[in-house]
Protein backbone atom coordinates (compact mmCIF):
# COMPACT_ATOMS: atom_id res chain seq x y z
CA UNK A 1 0.00 0.00 0.00
CA UNK A 2 1.85 3.27 -0.81
CA UNK A 3 2.30 6.39 1.81
CA UNK A 4 -0.01 8.28 2.03
CA UNK A 5 -0.75 12.03 3.57
CA UNK A 6 -3.82 12.20 5.24
CA UNK A 7 -5.26 14.78 7.68
CA UNK A 8 -8.80 14.42 9.06
CA UNK A 9 -10.54 18.10 10.49
CA UNK A 10 -12.19 17.37 13.09
CA UNK A 11 -13.54 16.90 16.71
CA UNK A 12 -13.38 14.16 19.11
CA UNK A 13 -17.24 14.14 19.94
CA UNK A 14 -18.31 14.35 16.90
CA UNK A 15 -20.43 11.21 15.61
CA UNK A 16 -19.43 12.27 12.27
CA UNK A 17 -15.80 12.34 12.07
CA UNK A 18 -16.20 9.10 14.37
CA UNK A 19 -17.01 7.26 10.90
CA UNK A 20 -14.09 8.81 9.45
CA UNK A 21 -11.89 7.48 11.57
CA UNK A 22 -13.23 3.99 12.39
CA UNK A 23 -12.58 3.59 8.40
CA UNK A 24 -9.09 4.71 8.37
CA UNK A 25 -8.86 2.67 11.14
CA UNK A 26 -10.14 -0.64 9.62
CA UNK A 27 -8.23 0.23 6.08
CA UNK A 28 -4.71 0.46 8.88
CA UNK A 29 -4.43 3.78 7.09
CA UNK A 30 -2.48 6.75 9.11
CA UNK A 31 -3.52 9.95 9.82
CA UNK A 32 -3.17 13.43 11.13
CA UNK A 33 -5.87 14.42 13.27
CA UNK A 34 -6.66 18.10 13.25
CA UNK A 35 -8.90 18.87 16.29
CA UNK A 36 -11.44 21.64 15.82
CA UNK A 37 -12.01 24.16 18.60
CA UNK A 38 -15.17 24.26 19.90
CA UNK A 39 -16.85 27.67 18.90
CA UNK A 40 -14.23 28.36 16.10
CA UNK A 41 -13.37 27.10 13.11
CA UNK A 42 -9.69 27.24 11.55
CA UNK A 43 -8.92 28.55 8.47
CA UNK A 44 -7.79 25.27 6.99
CA UNK A 45 -11.76 24.03 7.49
CA UNK A 46 -12.95 27.22 5.98
CA UNK A 47 -10.79 26.96 3.00
CA UNK A 48 -11.41 23.13 2.58
CA UNK A 49 -15.53 22.73 2.91
CA UNK A 50 -16.51 26.65 2.03
CA UNK A 51 -19.55 25.26 1.12
CA UNK A 52 -21.02 23.44 4.69
CA UNK A 53 -17.93 24.73 6.48
CA UNK A 54 -18.34 21.39 8.70
CA UNK A 55 -15.93 18.95 9.74
CA UNK A 56 -15.28 16.11 8.83
CA UNK A 57 -13.06 16.98 6.61
CA UNK A 58 -10.17 14.41 5.26
CA UNK A 59 -7.31 15.74 3.11
CA UNK A 60 -5.85 12.92 1.13
CA UNK A 61 -2.87 14.11 -0.88
CA UNK A 62 -3.76 17.91 -0.64
CA UNK A 63 -7.09 16.65 -2.07
CA UNK A 64 -10.65 17.87 0.51
CA UNK A 65 -13.19 14.97 0.73
CA UNK A 66 -16.62 17.01 2.76
CA UNK A 67 -19.21 15.06 4.27
CA UNK A 68 -19.08 11.57 6.39
CA UNK A 69 -20.38 8.86 4.10
CA UNK A 70 -19.06 10.11 0.89
CA UNK A 71 -15.74 10.28 3.12
CA UNK A 72 -16.08 6.47 3.83
CA UNK A 73 -16.91 5.73 0.41
CA UNK A 74 -14.03 7.31 -0.44
CA UNK A 75 -11.90 5.59 2.15
CA UNK A 76 -13.32 1.91 1.02
CA UNK A 77 -12.55 2.68 -2.89
CA UNK A 78 -9.21 4.46 -2.26
CA UNK A 79 -7.45 1.56 -0.23
CA UNK A 80 -9.47 -1.33 -2.16
CA UNK A 81 -6.63 -4.01 -0.56
CA UNK A 82 -8.09 -3.64 2.78
CA UNK A 83 -11.02 -5.09 4.44
CA UNK A 84 -13.78 -4.02 2.54
CA UNK A 85 -16.48 -1.60 3.70
CA UNK A 86 -19.24 -1.64 1.33
CA UNK A 87 -21.28 -4.78 0.83
CA UNK A 88 -20.08 -6.22 -2.08
CA UNK A 89 -23.81 -7.42 -3.14
CA UNK A 90 -25.60 -4.36 -5.38
CA UNK A 91 -28.86 -4.68 -3.25
CA UNK A 92 -27.18 -5.26 0.01
CA UNK A 93 -25.01 -2.01 -0.67
CA UNK A 94 -28.00 -0.47 -1.90
CA UNK A 95 -29.76 -1.43 1.98
CA UNK A 96 -26.90 -0.14 3.94
CA UNK A 97 -27.21 3.36 1.96
CA UNK A 98 -31.24 3.05 2.29
CA UNK A 99 -30.34 3.01 5.74
CA UNK A 100 -27.26 5.38 6.23
CA UNK A 101 -29.17 7.95 4.53
CA UNK A 102 -32.54 7.59 6.49
CA UNK A 103 -30.27 7.81 9.79
CA UNK A 104 -28.74 11.04 9.18
CA UNK A 105 -31.71 12.73 7.07
CA UNK A 106 -34.33 11.38 9.83
CA UNK A 107 -33.79 9.98 12.56
CA UNK A 108 -30.11 11.79 13.81
CA UNK A 109 -31.85 15.27 12.90
CA UNK A 110 -34.85 14.01 15.90
CA UNK A 111 -32.03 12.86 18.07
CA UNK A 112 -29.92 16.22 17.90
CA UNK A 113 -33.46 18.08 18.94
CA UNK A 114 -33.65 16.40 22.33
CA UNK A 115 -31.17 18.76 24.03
CA UNK A 116 -32.56 22.07 22.46
CA UNK A 117 -36.58 21.24 22.81
CA UNK A 118 -38.02 23.62 24.89
CA UNK A 119 -41.31 22.32 26.26
CA UNK A 120 -41.55 20.21 29.57
CA UNK A 121 -43.11 17.48 27.40
CA UNK A 122 -40.95 17.43 23.73
CA UNK A 123 -38.15 15.55 24.85
CA UNK A 124 -40.18 12.51 25.84
CA UNK A 125 -41.85 12.38 22.74
CA UNK A 126 -38.82 12.70 20.71
CA UNK A 127 -37.00 10.53 22.40
CA UNK A 128 -39.98 8.16 21.42
CA UNK A 129 -39.19 9.08 18.35
CA UNK A 130 -35.60 7.80 18.24
CA UNK A 131 -36.73 5.03 20.02
CA UNK A 132 -39.04 3.62 16.73
CA UNK A 133 -36.13 4.18 14.55
CA UNK A 134 -33.91 2.05 16.70
CA UNK A 135 -36.41 -0.75 16.08
CA UNK A 136 -36.79 0.16 12.55
CA UNK A 137 -32.49 -0.79 12.79
CA UNK A 138 -33.31 -3.90 14.99
CA UNK A 139 -35.26 -5.04 12.00
CA UNK A 140 -33.27 -3.59 9.43
CA UNK A 141 -30.34 -5.88 11.34
CA UNK A 142 -31.77 -9.50 10.61
CA UNK A 143 -32.33 -8.42 7.04
CA UNK A 144 -28.36 -6.89 6.81
CA UNK A 145 -26.51 -9.36 9.07
CA UNK A 146 -27.72 -12.40 7.48
CA UNK A 147 -27.48 -14.53 10.79
CA UNK A 148 -23.85 -12.81 11.78
CA UNK A 149 -22.43 -10.21 14.04
CA UNK A 150 -22.64 -7.00 11.98
CA UNK A 151 -25.16 -5.19 9.40
CA UNK A 152 -21.94 -5.63 7.43
CA UNK A 153 -21.80 -9.71 8.06
CA UNK A 154 -18.69 -10.90 9.98
CA UNK A 155 -17.08 -7.65 9.93
CA UNK A 156 -17.85 -3.97 10.33
CA UNK A 157 -19.47 -2.63 7.20
CA UNK A 158 -20.74 0.85 5.84
CA UNK A 159 -24.20 0.46 8.08
CA UNK A 160 -22.01 -0.53 11.03
CA UNK A 161 -20.14 2.27 10.58
CA UNK A 162 -23.04 4.80 10.19
CA UNK A 163 -25.14 3.88 12.81
CA UNK A 164 -22.16 2.92 15.77
CA UNK A 165 -21.07 6.39 15.11
CA UNK A 166 -24.22 7.35 17.13
CA UNK A 167 -23.88 5.19 19.84
CA UNK A 168 -22.02 7.48 22.31
CA UNK A 169 -24.68 9.83 21.70
CA UNK A 170 -27.42 7.46 21.88
CA UNK A 171 -26.08 6.10 25.77
CA UNK A 172 -25.61 9.83 26.67
CA UNK A 173 -29.24 10.28 26.14
CA UNK A 174 -29.93 7.26 27.84
CA UNK A 175 -28.34 8.12 31.09
CA UNK A 176 -29.29 11.69 31.01
CA UNK A 177 -33.44 11.22 30.39
CA UNK A 178 -33.13 8.17 32.30
CA UNK A 179 -34.69 5.39 29.16
CA UNK A 180 -33.17 2.64 27.82
CA UNK A 181 -33.38 2.72 23.76
CA UNK A 182 -31.41 -0.07 23.09
CA UNK A 183 -32.23 -2.96 25.98
CA UNK A 184 -32.50 -6.65 25.83
CA UNK A 185 -36.55 -6.50 25.34
CA UNK A 186 -37.08 -4.69 22.26
CA UNK A 187 -33.87 -4.52 20.25
CA UNK A 188 -31.73 -7.77 21.59
CA UNK A 189 -29.64 -8.12 18.32
CA UNK A 190 -28.37 -4.42 18.68
CA UNK A 191 -27.56 -4.76 22.15
CA UNK A 192 -25.52 -7.43 21.23
CA UNK A 193 -24.70 -5.58 18.21
CA UNK A 194 -23.62 -2.63 20.60
CA UNK A 195 -21.33 -4.47 22.61
CA UNK A 196 -19.18 -6.17 19.74
CA UNK A 197 -19.27 -2.94 17.89
CA UNK A 198 -18.09 -0.61 20.72
CA UNK A 199 -15.09 -3.31 21.66
CA UNK A 200 -14.12 -3.65 17.98
CA UNK A 201 -9.98 -2.71 17.55
CA UNK A 202 -11.21 0.10 14.78
CA UNK A 203 -13.97 1.15 17.06
CA UNK A 204 -12.64 1.41 20.48
CA UNK A 205 -9.84 4.38 20.90
CA UNK A 206 -12.29 7.02 18.95
CA UNK A 207 -15.63 5.96 20.54
CA UNK A 208 -15.93 8.80 23.45
CA UNK A 209 -17.01 8.11 26.72
CA UNK A 210 -20.36 8.27 27.69
CA UNK A 211 -19.86 10.22 30.68
CA UNK A 212 -17.82 12.86 28.65
CA UNK A 213 -20.19 13.09 26.26
CA UNK A 214 -23.00 13.89 29.14
CA UNK A 215 -20.48 16.74 30.62
CA UNK A 216 -20.10 18.32 27.21
CA UNK A 217 -23.85 18.26 26.78
CA UNK A 218 -24.57 19.75 30.06
CA UNK A 219 -21.76 22.77 29.29
CA UNK A 220 -23.38 23.05 25.33
CA UNK A 221 -26.72 23.42 27.89
CA UNK A 222 -25.86 26.10 30.16
CA UNK A 223 -24.25 28.15 26.82
CA UNK A 224 -27.23 27.67 25.29
CA UNK A 225 -29.20 28.97 28.44
CA UNK A 226 -26.64 31.84 28.83
CA UNK A 227 -27.03 33.16 25.09
CA UNK A 228 -30.70 32.93 25.23
CA UNK A 229 -31.40 35.26 28.43
CA UNK A 230 -28.33 37.35 27.20
CA UNK B 1 -27.37 -8.62 -20.68
CA UNK B 2 -29.57 -11.08 -18.67
CA UNK B 3 -33.53 -9.80 -18.85
CA UNK B 4 -34.89 -8.39 -15.67
CA UNK B 5 -38.39 -7.54 -14.25
CA UNK B 6 -37.98 -4.46 -13.50
CA UNK B 7 -40.71 -1.98 -12.02
CA UNK B 8 -40.71 1.63 -11.24
CA UNK B 9 -43.32 3.30 -8.80
CA UNK B 10 -43.40 7.06 -9.99
CA UNK B 11 -45.25 10.53 -11.05
CA UNK B 12 -44.21 12.60 -14.39
CA UNK B 13 -43.58 15.31 -12.61
CA UNK B 14 -41.65 13.95 -9.75
CA UNK B 15 -37.24 15.32 -9.80
CA UNK B 16 -36.64 11.84 -7.97
CA UNK B 17 -38.32 9.51 -10.11
CA UNK B 18 -36.86 11.10 -13.20
CA UNK B 19 -33.33 10.03 -12.13
CA UNK B 20 -34.28 6.51 -12.16
CA UNK B 21 -35.43 6.74 -15.55
CA UNK B 22 -32.69 8.64 -16.87
CA UNK B 23 -30.56 6.07 -15.17
CA UNK B 24 -32.44 2.89 -16.61
CA UNK B 25 -32.33 4.79 -20.03
CA UNK B 26 -28.62 5.41 -19.97
CA UNK B 27 -28.52 1.49 -19.15
CA UNK B 28 -31.28 0.51 -22.06
CA UNK B 29 -33.40 -1.56 -19.12
CA UNK B 30 -36.86 -1.52 -19.82
CA UNK B 31 -39.19 -0.74 -17.28
CA UNK B 32 -42.94 -1.24 -16.58
CA UNK B 33 -44.05 2.55 -14.96
CA UNK B 34 -46.24 2.27 -12.40
CA UNK B 35 -47.95 6.28 -11.82
CA UNK B 36 -49.07 6.92 -8.73
CA UNK B 37 -52.30 9.35 -8.34
CA UNK B 38 -51.85 12.96 -6.97
CA UNK B 39 -52.95 12.91 -3.20
CA UNK B 40 -53.29 9.50 -3.08
CA UNK B 41 -50.67 6.39 -2.40
CA UNK B 42 -50.87 3.23 -4.12
CA UNK B 43 -50.75 -0.47 -1.72
CA UNK B 44 -47.92 -1.30 -3.62
CA UNK B 45 -46.11 1.83 -2.46
CA UNK B 46 -46.84 1.71 1.07
CA UNK B 47 -45.93 -1.78 1.16
CA UNK B 48 -42.70 -0.89 -0.65
CA UNK B 49 -40.92 2.01 0.91
CA UNK B 50 -42.74 1.93 4.54
CA UNK B 51 -39.96 3.77 6.20
CA UNK B 52 -40.97 7.05 3.56
CA UNK B 53 -43.70 6.41 1.61
CA UNK B 54 -42.43 8.14 -0.85
CA UNK B 55 -41.76 7.78 -5.12
CA UNK B 56 -39.61 6.34 -6.50
CA UNK B 57 -39.40 3.07 -5.74
CA UNK B 58 -37.98 0.73 -8.19
CA UNK B 59 -38.50 -3.07 -7.54
CA UNK B 60 -36.30 -5.49 -9.30
CA UNK B 61 -36.66 -8.68 -9.59
CA UNK B 62 -39.25 -8.40 -6.33
CA UNK B 63 -36.50 -6.37 -4.27
CA UNK B 64 -37.99 -3.03 -3.42
CA UNK B 65 -35.04 -0.31 -3.33
CA UNK B 66 -35.98 3.28 -2.17
CA UNK B 67 -34.22 6.70 -2.44
CA UNK B 68 -33.38 8.21 -5.79
CA UNK B 69 -29.59 8.41 -5.20
CA UNK B 70 -29.77 4.89 -3.99
CA UNK B 71 -31.39 3.78 -7.11
CA UNK B 72 -29.13 5.49 -9.47
CA UNK B 73 -25.94 3.85 -7.77
CA UNK B 74 -27.83 0.26 -7.35
CA UNK B 75 -28.67 0.40 -11.62
CA UNK B 76 -25.22 1.51 -12.03
CA UNK B 77 -23.93 -2.01 -10.46
CA UNK B 78 -26.43 -4.04 -11.67
CA UNK B 79 -26.01 -3.11 -15.50
CA UNK B 80 -22.12 -2.41 -14.82
CA UNK B 81 -22.09 -3.83 -18.82
CA UNK B 82 -23.74 -0.36 -19.83
CA UNK B 83 -22.40 2.97 -20.50
CA UNK B 84 -21.08 4.15 -16.76
CA UNK B 85 -22.82 6.65 -14.11
CA UNK B 86 -20.45 7.21 -11.52
CA UNK B 87 -17.15 8.23 -12.57
CA UNK B 88 -14.31 5.73 -12.18
CA UNK B 89 -11.98 7.68 -10.09
CA UNK B 90 -12.34 7.81 -6.44
CA UNK B 91 -11.80 11.22 -6.18
CA UNK B 92 -14.61 12.38 -8.84
CA UNK B 93 -17.15 9.95 -7.23
CA UNK B 94 -16.83 11.71 -3.70
CA UNK B 95 -16.99 15.27 -6.04
CA UNK B 96 -20.41 13.98 -7.87
CA UNK B 97 -21.61 12.35 -4.55
CA UNK B 98 -20.73 15.52 -2.94
CA UNK B 99 -22.47 17.70 -4.98
CA UNK B 100 -25.66 15.45 -5.63
CA UNK B 101 -25.69 15.83 -1.35
CA UNK B 102 -25.68 19.12 -1.63
CA UNK B 103 -28.37 19.79 -4.19
CA UNK B 104 -30.72 17.45 -1.82
CA UNK B 105 -29.79 18.31 1.48
CA UNK B 106 -29.43 21.89 0.90
CA UNK B 107 -30.51 22.97 -2.10
CA UNK B 108 -33.75 21.94 -3.45
CA UNK B 109 -35.22 22.12 0.15
CA UNK B 110 -35.07 25.64 -0.80
CA UNK B 111 -36.04 25.85 -3.85
CA UNK B 112 -39.32 23.59 -3.10
CA UNK B 113 -39.97 26.59 0.00
CA UNK B 114 -40.54 28.89 -3.20
CA UNK B 115 -44.04 27.38 -3.77
CA UNK B 116 -45.50 28.12 -0.19
CA UNK B 117 -43.98 30.76 1.07
CA UNK B 118 -46.04 33.25 2.80
CA UNK B 119 -44.95 36.62 3.11
CA UNK B 120 -44.44 39.19 -0.12
CA UNK B 121 -41.14 39.06 0.03
CA UNK B 122 -40.07 35.42 0.84
CA UNK B 123 -39.90 34.11 -2.54
CA UNK B 124 -37.71 36.70 -3.98
CA UNK B 125 -34.69 35.93 -1.24
CA UNK B 126 -35.32 32.23 -1.65
CA UNK B 127 -34.96 32.48 -5.16
CA UNK B 128 -31.61 34.52 -4.77
CA UNK B 129 -30.56 31.26 -2.73
CA UNK B 130 -31.14 29.27 -5.37
CA UNK B 131 -29.49 31.24 -7.50
CA UNK B 132 -26.33 31.31 -5.38
CA UNK B 133 -26.53 27.35 -5.81
CA UNK B 134 -26.90 27.40 -9.24
CA UNK B 135 -23.22 29.74 -9.39
CA UNK B 136 -21.56 27.28 -7.27
CA UNK B 137 -22.87 24.70 -9.67
CA UNK B 138 -21.51 26.73 -12.34
CA UNK B 139 -18.17 26.58 -10.68
CA UNK B 140 -17.91 22.70 -9.88
CA UNK B 141 -19.24 22.11 -13.39
CA UNK B 142 -15.38 23.15 -14.35
CA UNK B 143 -13.63 21.11 -12.00
CA UNK B 144 -15.99 17.98 -12.23
CA UNK B 145 -16.37 18.06 -16.58
CA UNK B 146 -12.67 18.68 -17.41
CA UNK B 147 -13.62 20.63 -20.13
CA UNK B 148 -16.43 18.18 -21.19
CA UNK B 149 -19.84 19.03 -21.95
CA UNK B 150 -21.23 17.11 -19.19
CA UNK B 151 -20.35 16.97 -15.50
CA UNK B 152 -19.54 13.34 -16.10
CA UNK B 153 -17.45 14.39 -18.98
CA UNK B 154 -18.25 12.77 -22.21
CA UNK B 155 -21.60 11.29 -21.29
CA UNK B 156 -24.12 12.19 -18.76
CA UNK B 157 -23.10 10.83 -15.35
CA UNK B 158 -24.31 10.66 -11.20
CA UNK B 159 -24.27 14.77 -11.44
CA UNK B 160 -25.72 15.28 -14.57
CA UNK B 161 -28.55 13.04 -13.73
CA UNK B 162 -28.82 14.33 -9.94
CA UNK B 163 -28.67 18.12 -11.42
CA UNK B 164 -30.63 17.92 -14.18
CA UNK B 165 -33.32 16.50 -12.79
CA UNK B 166 -34.36 19.81 -11.57
CA UNK B 167 -34.49 21.42 -14.33
CA UNK B 168 -37.70 21.28 -15.21
CA UNK B 169 -38.94 22.87 -12.08
CA UNK B 170 -35.95 25.55 -12.18
CA UNK B 171 -37.63 26.28 -15.93
CA UNK B 172 -40.93 26.55 -14.45
CA UNK B 173 -39.81 28.64 -11.02
CA UNK B 174 -38.24 30.95 -13.97
CA UNK B 175 -41.24 31.16 -16.19
CA UNK B 176 -43.64 31.99 -12.95
CA UNK B 177 -41.74 34.77 -11.01
CA UNK B 178 -39.81 36.46 -14.34
CA UNK B 179 -36.52 35.53 -13.27
CA UNK B 180 -33.33 33.55 -15.02
CA UNK B 181 -31.53 31.63 -12.88
CA UNK B 182 -29.69 29.94 -15.29
CA UNK B 183 -28.22 32.49 -18.13
CA UNK B 184 -25.46 33.34 -20.69
CA UNK B 185 -23.74 35.81 -18.11
CA UNK B 186 -23.32 34.26 -14.73
CA UNK B 187 -23.95 30.65 -15.79
CA UNK B 188 -22.41 30.07 -19.39
CA UNK B 189 -21.17 26.68 -19.37
CA UNK B 190 -24.60 25.40 -17.13
CA UNK B 191 -26.63 27.13 -19.84
CA UNK B 192 -24.63 24.88 -22.53
CA UNK B 193 -24.91 22.05 -20.17
CA UNK B 194 -28.87 22.63 -19.74
CA UNK B 195 -29.04 22.44 -23.38
CA UNK B 196 -27.34 19.13 -24.16
CA UNK B 197 -28.46 17.37 -21.32
CA UNK B 198 -32.03 18.12 -22.11
CA UNK B 199 -32.11 17.00 -25.60
CA UNK B 200 -30.03 13.97 -24.81
CA UNK B 201 -31.41 10.93 -25.60
CA UNK B 202 -32.26 9.25 -22.23
CA UNK B 203 -33.35 12.37 -20.84
CA UNK B 204 -35.75 14.26 -23.26
CA UNK B 205 -38.95 11.79 -22.70
CA UNK B 206 -38.79 11.77 -19.44
CA UNK B 207 -38.27 15.53 -18.65
CA UNK B 208 -41.63 17.49 -18.43
CA UNK B 209 -42.77 20.45 -20.14
CA UNK B 210 -42.12 24.01 -18.55
CA UNK B 211 -45.60 24.43 -18.92
CA UNK B 212 -47.16 21.56 -17.57
CA UNK B 213 -45.36 21.87 -14.40
CA UNK B 214 -46.79 25.50 -14.27
CA UNK B 215 -49.64 24.20 -14.73
CA UNK B 216 -49.33 21.98 -11.81
CA UNK B 217 -47.92 24.32 -9.81
CA UNK B 218 -51.01 26.47 -9.94
CA UNK B 219 -53.18 23.79 -8.98
CA UNK B 220 -51.41 22.67 -6.51
CA UNK B 221 -50.95 26.25 -5.27
CA UNK B 222 -55.05 25.94 -4.82
CA UNK B 223 -55.30 23.16 -3.28
CA UNK B 224 -53.15 24.61 -0.35
CA UNK B 225 -55.18 28.07 -0.62
CA UNK B 226 -57.89 25.80 -0.44
CA UNK B 227 -56.82 23.83 2.66
CA UNK B 228 -55.94 26.67 4.60
CA UNK B 229 -59.00 28.20 4.11
CA UNK B 230 -60.94 25.10 5.34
Amino acid sequence: MARSDVKLIGAWASPFVMRARIALNIKSVGYEFLEETLGSKSQLLLESNPVHKKIPVMIHDGKAICESLVIVEYIDEVWSSGPTILPSDPYDRALARFWAAYLDEKWFPTMRSIATAKEEEAPKALIEQVGEGVMMLEDAFSRCSKGKGFFGGDQIGYLDIAFGSFLGRLRAIEKMNGVKLIDETKTPSLLKWATSFSSHPAVKDVLPETEKLVELAKVLAKFRAASSNS
